[in-house]
């Protein structure tokens, strides 16, 4: 049937247009379903709504969408628009639900669907879901990985030696990108590093950079740059690396669950796109990570590694600390003072984010050949104020301004301190209330808002000591924090006397 | 925050308002995410959607929608809106998803949550996948049957007697409600019937019945003309019950899956939620069919009957041969008038349909106590034109007009035969290719189009007799039905020599 354009300024979940109930019915659809729309240059699958009195029957509506589809189309231009059946990749789906290992061609149609919008939610949480229940062993991951990298734009630089690094995520406060990227960068390798946003978190590697610059780069300023000076921080989410990963990453933070062939896929995929030859990746472990045990880290860093090999990247695994914050600081602003901070001056920075970045740089440099004592050069590069200096023409590279001193970076000018009742030390530091009461000061949103920490865990305090500072940039996001602080609060000091029974009380 | 309300004539697949991207940022929000919707009387779960230009900051768009919330804002009003985060039944879920059985409150938790559009497609995807993965147990599957009864209306009778059929569907041309309530309402005994409408088949039990009368009754009407005439067929998609049940079956038709567990409360519920005592519940077995082995037929009708003990339903079960469709007519108009027909004059009807009908209707006799010979007295219903009678009143009650004769039923004018090639007898039937050509030929939207087999699986054709006619309301359908009738061919004509080897012709 043809269709008239009006353009619908809205945007939806997913690439969508709007109908007449009526040509709806006549098509023979439901809502939900997909339609295949065709103008006479492009043509592109989405899911048909139902537009009750907004349009007259012979109209569609044409929304704005961030899904995969470039199409343009005018209003009052002709577009025709067809049903469109179940696509194949449901039934390979149903077989993955069933157990039977997959054919390569079946993965990767199931990956272009999702690319094309040809799968809607409920069958790309099947796929997730199957992949949960039933596993994919190594070819299929390895499949997944090639179809996911081929989903998107792939990037390629002029010398060889392109190197990378990830955390599979869920620690607070780990900024160690701000000093990787500008060690390895003066060290003469090439770091193009996309990083993402926050989800769950109080500060994304992106938003954390964003404070001092611009991350929205596209795939020729990345190139550019790391030609240029060795190394950016973008954000990934302004590129088309591997799109169907983050499609299904959409799905997975809805459950909060990520299937072990998934993470593996989603993280090679990203790092096979921008030609990375030598990866590090950061396996935090502890309460509230990804990696509660260490045995599933090892086993992560095992599988991190054979994927590698079949992929033609070396990889590296390191197993850190997750059990509470990497330095002191939680929030976009606080979290950039910090990083710039350290790169002023190591020997006034919290040891825990120094050694990290550090011994991960160190890693990085050692895999690529660069030298055999990593830990001694990423040292050099930090006291030397080469990392530092680094630093510096990358913020300005990408379009942000002339920093001179960590000092001149706004923090929230709203503050709440949290003070220890007791004597005692601190028991316990419960990283997912201090991203709680984070984002409810504001962050990631309000750059300024956060939390700062004056005592980690197993510190001694006195009664009256302040345990960690709030910072907000309204009054109203900071009552807001100071009220889950007292529902749930993130630092619990005690003695060494916990209870004791029988529980009467001695008058 | 606060918002004023515009409204937006759109309806979404869920509940749903629009916002300025700014104001779902200040939320800290991100498309997709719910909130609860406050004004002065009442409150109520949406999806937030982001509105790039149609709405102000400050601006709410509240869209038409048929999900479960009923408030009603008027533009102008004012609007508080606060974001939900995670329910806890997304935690029961997951524990589903680990193996573990879960409690009372916890199942109870997910289906309320469902009702309340507390939970997304991507949630309750994951909550019929853990289904199907994980199965669950009878406690579980009766505790979901009770919530699901809970989260819609009820009805109940004068009298005791309510007795109800249902078939779990698959065969092509199953009309035999149409005759199945008449005879029990001409029996003295309560039957209000409930039916959906078509959604992959070529026509639903409400759909037939709609080319006779209205069918979108409430459950006051229901009751009503129950309660004075013994029965009703309507269609329960204008009913209010068991609401979350129709929302998990939008799920399981994207993957056409059904496990289990969800079959037997999707029954149970319907069931028990308009007071049914005695249920018969028919089991199509063959291919195509939801039951292709008839080992699961009996499994499930095991399962039927025992969970009818726990929910005081009183179950019996008929698996039934569901090779190939049931009378000669598919399509609503040609399966009415074929019902109708069957009520005029049994011996002149499909012995398929007549049989089958009158069967179902016999153990509804028996398990209520009216007769301990089901069979005659069904058949006495019909042969004494009560059930006709019976049929034409219930037409009339719904609103519908006096029908003389089943010839008065209009269908398509538009025709097409389907010749035999050559002699021989039908090898095959394919149940789902006939109801694809009926689809294509405009079946169940246009109530005409259809098909009338004049052979069925086993008859002997000579060349050149007319296997089947097609039947449409507009010409563009009719050749699309007739094309792929070519491609797939759904009755198939062969010699008792189905092939033979060497391959090479005999010249």
């Amino acid at each position: 049937m043809k269709f008239i354009v009006r353009d619908i300024p809205l945007k939806l979940m997913s690439a969508s247009v709007m109908l007449n109930p009526d040509d709806v019915s006549e098509l023979g659809l439901v809502s939900g379903d997909r339609v295949k729309v065709v103008d006479h240059k492009k043509s592109c699958i989405k899911d048909v709504h139902i537009a009750t009195e907004m349009l007259k029957r012979g109209e569609l509506g044409f929304c704005k969408t961030s899904g995969p589809c470039d199409m343009h189309v005018a209003e009052g231009e002709t577009v025709e628009v067809f049903p469109v059946s179940r696509p194949n990749s449901v039934d390979f789906i149903k077989k993955k639900m069933t157990g039977k290992k997959l054919e390569r061609d079946e993965v990767t149609a199931i990956i272009r669907d999702i690319g094309d919008n040809m799968l809607n939610e409920v069958e790309i949480t099947a796929f997730v879901m199957a992949n949960y229940f039933q596993d994919l062993d190594f070819d299929e991951t390895e499949w997944m990985t090639r179809a996911m990298i081929e989903s998107g734009e792939k990037i390629s630089f002029d010398r060889d030696t392109v190197v990378d690094k990830h955390s599979i995520g869920g620690v607070p406060g780990n900024k160690i990108t701000l000093l990787v990227v500008p060690i390895i960068a003066a060290s003469g390798l090439l770091i193009p590093k996309t990083s993402s946003r926050a989800i769950t978190s109080a500060s994304g590697t992106a938003d954390t950079m964003e404070v001092l610059t611009n991350v929205t780069l596209d795939i020729k300023e990345i190139q550019e740059i790391t030609n240029r000076l060795g190394g950016v921080i973008a954000w990934g989410g302004s590129t088309n690396i591997a799109p169907v990963d983050d499609i299904i990453i959409q799905v997975e933070r809805r459950l909060s669950i990520d299937p072990k062939p998934q993470l593996l896929a989603s993280i090679m995929a990203k790092k096979g796109a921008i030609g990375a030859k030598h990866v590090v990746i950061d396996i935090p472990v502890g309460e509230g990570t990804k990696v509660p045990e260490i045995e599933y880290g090892r086993e992560l860093a095992n599988d991190f590694t054979r994927m590698g090999q079949r992929l033609g990247l070396n990889i590296a695994c390191v197993l850190t600390y997750g059990g509470q914050p990497v330095g002191r600081a939680i929030g976009p602003a606080l979290e950039a003072r910090e990083a710039f901070m350290a790169l002023e001056s190591i020997s006034s920075s919290p040891k825990s984010l120094t050694e990290k970045a550090v011994g991960i740089a160190a890693r990085l440099l050692e895999i690529s050949g660069k030298t055999r004592n990593g830990t001694d050069h990423a040292l050099k590069m930090l006291d030397s104020g080469k990392a530092l200096e680094k630093f510096r023409e990358i913020i300005e590279a990408q379009g942000g301004p002339s920093i001179q001193k960590s000092s001149e970076i706004p923090i929230g000018d709203k503050t709440f301190d949290v003070i220890a009742p007791i004597d005692g030390s601190i028991a316990r530091v419960e990283n997912s209330r201090l991203v709680r009461v984070a984002r409810a000061a504001g962050a990631p949103r309000d750059r300024g808002a956060g939390i700062f920490l004056h005592k980690k865990g197993g510190h001694h305090v006195k009664a009256g000591d302040v345990l960690f500072t709030v910072y907000a940039e309204k009054e109203w996001k900071l009552s807001q924090a100071i009220g889950m602080i007292e529902r749930e609060p993130p630092l619990v000091v005690s003695g060494m006397i916990l209870e004791s029974f029988p529980t009467e009380r001695i008058l």
